[in-house]
């Protein structure tokens, strides 16, 4: 792995060069013939789609209570108390993020206020194959649970060995009976459209592959999506006195999810970057997935080396990285300097990792710089507002000029009218 | 205007018939094209796309100072006071809107919190033509002020009559001095990749024709973006006891729009929808926009009847307006069994324009249905939250089974890795 070294125009430019995605017009086109097929014909596109991209004949979309109870009984005792002990911490912070309505009676005649209230129904996503994890289950449901969601519908798509029983534990113990063996753009395209089986959705959360991140952002406005996932990445940011030990461990850690994700170190240290770089050596020797992770350090990696914590932080902060690890000395006391982050580790404890599954913050985080405007999913993400005002023939009264004033500046008579008419000196009184 | 009578089933029929709409391939394709010319020549395409689309030639895209408080001068004092007036109530309500971060440092050396950050840049886009409302430059700017945002972007389409006095006046009063004359998905492009002239922003709000809403939609996930908009509408419900001349005003109100607007009453009472329908006639006679509001109603307008409340919420809530009225007997008694609507104007003198322009709450909803997953435009749509965390070793160690235990379930060997590094023995103290 590169160490680079320079000030903040060099490096950007960098990594300006390294994030750059290529278009995908063919992945478009593809999806949009599934999400009409699926519109226009329901099951019987989702039937001619699993066989074709799963290679399954789906006799039954939905998995059997029986079979959600049967994969959380074969899963191992050790799987079962983790994923408890891992739903704890995620329920405790989460309901801290619960929002209440508000009501505001100030003003003589005039009430008004805001309702929070919980989506009616959710679709999670779980993809298939080697990234079908437990934890993600966890993630995704138990926000929906908490903001008040009453319907939560999973689909995943099927497999020969059958879903993997740590998915239907993580399932079982979020509550969540009904499972549909549906993937791909396909399964997006059910779930907001509904078919004679598979029911319609308010919103759409969970990671994908391009087919399913492709649905999603078509889908957009018919449904509600968490986010546009990309490539994810980890910045560390550290000192001389950091440990490059657990360092290298958690840049790898980000390394063996993908080829292209992106681990990068940003140190004031070139001693503290010549020690990474030779543990990232020593820890990739065995480590199962060191393929992987050795083609993402060299295709997306970074160790950069850079004069001052002031660089360090305008680097940090225009990559806007999904995760952010601080192991700088007193690391609480950066805490403001973060603009663009996702989740941030603060000191040589919070490995990244443990806020993969343990913590409690959330996982699903925005990527790829995202993190200038999106959040991590959250309770926030289940729930939708809707405000409300009452007024008194008095208090209407008082407002009626400005109204009308602007109702008439903006052409729109009929606007000013519908205020007027309440003053019509026939219309009867006070209600 | 028809009068049906039914139940749910067979009103909703009529509802879904009237709502559907027309792909648009071309549109997304022209749209792609413009949104490509932007990206790869910047004002050179701006430039190009102004002269044949606005038929203006450009020289500076932005408004000088004295432009601005030129538009300012010119409006009359009765504007400037009305856009005063709402300006206050909408930062009183917006105010309460704001969401503070926590910390939570429940656990023994462990340290969990969510920041609330403003995003650093908006672009807000204001509609030309007859469609530029100075109150939504309000609706739009306001919010983001409370939020926090340092820096926001107006674009508008430029005009040979030049922008108008109340727009710029409603800038003005918000502290808007940067505003470009640039409109259409050109525009949108602008401020999702920054040219010369134009800054690259991180969230685009504000309505648009099909072009801008189409452009918002493609750009999604390369910025954030308000909400989806569609043909807007509303519902009154209505008990035997409200005043037809006042429902009618309203129906009108929305009908005044544009001709695909969506005017609904739904009540128990026949003879109230009887006196509605020949009051909307009565009321239309005179109505400058009347040709517009007569097609709305004639195409997209319902009085329908109902045999009960229950059915009237029923209905309602399948169509999740983006405005409700509710003129029924103690209309606040009934707020719980609103599941979906943008906003709610409750009771006789609560007309729905006060809520464009004065009350205080947003006018910006979400349409079409929407309202099921979308809320309105507020203080949220200006602010991400990042998560951090902090562990002590030993608040770690408690965690650390569980960690490795999960990341070894999902094949991430070196996520376990990057917990267990931190306790051999020879990597030193605790810090």
């Amino acid at each position: 792995m590169k160490i680079l070294t320079g000030d903040y125009a060099t490096l950007i430019e960098h990594l300006e060069r390294s994030g750059q995605q290529d278009e995908q017009e063919t992945v478009e086109n593809q999806v949009k013939d599934i999400l009409r097929a699926v519109k226009e014909t329901g099951d019987e596109a989702l039937i001619t789609y699993t066989k074709k991209f799963d290679g399954v004949d789906v006799v039954d979309f939905r998995l059997s209570k029986e079979a959600i109870q049967a994969g959380y009984e074969q899963t191992t005792p050790e799987v079962v108390a983790a994923l408890q002990a891992a739903k704890k911490n995620i329920e405790s912070f989460h309901q801290k993020q619960k929002q209440n309505g508000f009501v505001d009676a100030e003003k003589s005649g005039v009430i008004r206020g805001q309702l929070v209230l919980p989506l009616e129904t959710v679709g999670i996503y779980v993809p298939g194959g080697t990234a079908r994890y437990p934890s993600s289950v966890l993630m995704n449901a138990l926000p929906a649970k908490i903001a008040g969601v009453k319907k939560i519908v999973m689909i995943t798509p099927p497999d020969v060995n059958g879903v993997p029983d740590g998915i239907l534990a993580a399932a079982a113990i979020c509550g969540i009976d009904e499972i549909y063996q549906v993937g791909g753009a396909q399964g997006i395209a059910a779930l907001a459209y509904g078919t004679e089986t598979i029911p319609k959705v308010d919103k759409i959360v969970g990671p994908g592959n391009v087919y399913v991140a492709t649905a999603k952002k078509l889908l957009f406005g018919e449904v509600a999506i968490d986010m546009i996932a990309g490539p994810s990445e980890i910045v560390v940011l550290a000192d001389q006195f950091a440990n490059p030990r657990f360092i290298a461990a958690d840049l790898l850690s980000q390394a063996e999810h993908d080829t292209l994700a992106r681990s990068i170190l940003i140190t004031t240290s070139e001693e503290l970057a010549l020690g990474v770089q030779s543990e990232l050596e020593a820890q990739l020797s065995d480590l199962p997935r060191a393929k992987i992770a050795r083609q993402a350090l060299e295709d997306h990696g970074y160790l950069f080396v850079v004069p001052d914590l002031k660089t360090q932080f305008d680097l940090m902060n225009a990559i806007a990285p999904e995760h952010l690890e601080i192991q700088i000395a007193e690391p609480m006391s950066h805490l403001s300097r973060v603009k663009h982050a996702g989740s941030v580790f603060l000191g040589n404890y919070a490995s990244e990792p443990l806020g993969d599954y343990l913590a409690g913050p959330n996982h699903v985080l925005p990527t790829s710089g995202t993190a200038r405007f999106f959040s991590p999913l959250g309770v926030e993400d289940f729930v939708k507002r809707t405000a409300f005002i009452s007024y008194t023939k008095e208090a209407l009264r008082l407002e009626q000029e400005a109204v009308t004033v602007l109702a008439r500046e903006e052409g729109l008579e009929a606007h000013a009218r519908a205020i007027e008419v309440r003053f019509e000196e026939d219309v009867g009184g006070e209600q």
